[in-house]
């Protein structure tokens, strides 16, 4: 178990009890998640955008956004912020100020530069693929040379990282707990559906196991 | 139906197709979502930090988060952008490079102000409380003077917006749809769990119905 260094910058101020800097946790965040917000600025304005990543060990891919558009302008590397959120939960207390979440999120800063090296991108875009669906790499056709120049990926340390995390019940005030109000926590949790098929696929093609994904963030 | 100004920043640039300028599907994306990214920055490093916020006609209300800290040091407004992202769906493709996501997001560009009337900001608090879960503000006990003290809020209009949809199967090229590959979407949603109550709700108190949660963002 290793643990990340804790800069001003990624030192959690706000609630500093809800801060978690364990390295194992903060993988484990980004292994399950879906999406990233990619934070960037442009001209002093700040930008959010929510693309594909994954890990892979000590480095984040990101799937092009407009911050790899940014990059070609000509910097060899940008400023960005990359957050990722899981919401497990709405916290209801008996007052509405003690109203809460639970959730974990990880945020890594750091200058950000763009993959030219056509193996380094095709190894980003296995991970992006395995990241969504564990497996789905070795089953699909391969990017060509073409596919792979038409993909911008941008690379990020995980050095300068932190997480965030809330668990369990509400917390309200001593004497609220004489009122009348249900409080407690209602589970949040990304569902998947039936996997509909896009209508030509293949005569004796197996079809798309849902509980693959299980495995996913493993 | 009316529709927000296209400014250049806001003007979607890559995959035009997926952007969506109307303000109802604009506002329905708002209302669904959970939670938001805040971009802003600090002495050039961009952050995107997660937090809570809610839609009151044509404002976007924010919770207190670390752009409110940045705020206090005495400006009058931050630039921010306030991203929402609702993930649908995994689209799957017979071929590595034509995987995508179903999605629905929501960008909002301004300068932010800090909300200092008090009952401005009881309004947002309402509205961040039955953005959750609708009703529950009616129900629970409302905040002090000290509480809304307590809280910090950013106001943003909705002015400069825009929202990015994709839906529907992958799209592969021509010769692919000849491989024995599965493919089609795996719809993704998120679902609420049985409410676990704090264990100490009083007696008699009727316990949470969570298909009160079907009616978030109606």
């Amino acid at each position: 178990m290793s643990s990340v260094e804790v800069t001003p910058r990624t030192q959690v101020k706000r609630l500093p009890k809800r801060a978690v800097y364990d390295r194992e946790q903060i993988n484990r965040i980004l292994d399950q998640g879906v999406v990233c917000h990619v934070a960037f600025v442009v001209d002093g304005q700040p930008f959010a955008i929510p693309t594909g990543y994954a890990r892979g060990e000590d480095t984040l891919y990101i799937h092009g956004s407009a911050a790899s558009r940014v990059m070609r302008l000509g910097s060899d590397g940008i400023d960005v912020c990359v957050t990722v959120t899981l919401i497990d939960g709405f916290v209801l207390a008996r007052s509405a100020f003690h109203h809460s979440m639970n959730y974990r999120s990880v945020m890594v800063l750091g200058k950000a530069r763009l993959v030219t090296d056509t193996d380094e991108k095709r190894h980003a875009l296995h991970l992006f693929t395995n990241h969504i669906v564990p497996g789905r790499w070795e089953e699909t056709r391969q990017p060509t040379e073409q596919e792979l120049k038409a993909t911008s990926v941008l690379a990020l340390a995980i050095e300068e990282a932190s997480a965030k995390v809330r668990t369990g019940g509400p917390i309200d005030d001593e004497e609220d707990y004489a009122l009348p109000v249900w409080a407690g926590v209602v589970p949040l949790k990304a569902v998947y559906g039936n996997p509909v098929d896009d209508g030509r696929v293949l005569d004796g093609v197996t079809p798309f196991e849902v509980n693959r994904l299980s495995r996913r963030g493993d």
